[in-house]
């Protein structure tokens, strides 16, 4: 079954949503720490289009992956938990197959 | 006079050059203090963001300011000077009008 046709229920999305804003607030706090890390040892222009580049990126990345997109949930979910962004138990109180599913996508990522 | 048509002499060229080197260096020391200070504030994704954009637009401003053109030195050295990179004594050697006009220059900007 295509990703495109699961359908997600109402308290399901809501649990998409949480789950969603605590792996990209675990995902920028780490980003940060990073980011104040490498600027820290900066000591040459070329290290600045460096860190430039980085976030350029980090920011292309962090907007698509973030995106609010019903038809991405599971392949984003999935991302998420093989990245360790997410744990299973943020997961917990969606249907036992998407659980299953998302788990499986992670693990083929 | 337009500028296209001034006549830099090989020695004048080579000041020039010092010229740039120096205020590029200056200029490039300062923002990396300035980058150092503010990655170390950095708080909130939307200040990754900002300094992303920060950098993007010091890049292109840098990269286009000290590209090597000999039609537009006049007027790039009135913007170092004006903006305080270069001071008068780093143009020395160079033909009296020429200081000048630099200078004059870099009042109008």
């Amino acid at each position: 079954m295509p990703a495109t046709e699961v359908q997600w229920s109402f308290q399901e999305q809501q649990i998409a949503k949480v789950a969603f804003e605590r792996a990209h607030a675990r995902e920028v706090e780490e980003l940060l720490a990073f980011v104040r890390q490498q600027a820290a040892a900066i000591n040459a222009v070329e290290d600045l289009w460096k860190l430039n580049d980085f976030l350029s990126a980090r920011r292309h990345n962090l907007d698509g992956k973030y995106a609010d997109c019903p038809n991405t949930l599971m392949f984003v979910l999935a991302e998420l938990l093989r990245d360790g962004w997410l744990q299973l138990n943020d997961l917990e109180g969606l249907a036992k197959e998407k659980v299953t599913k998302i788990s499986l996508l992670s693990r083929m990522g």
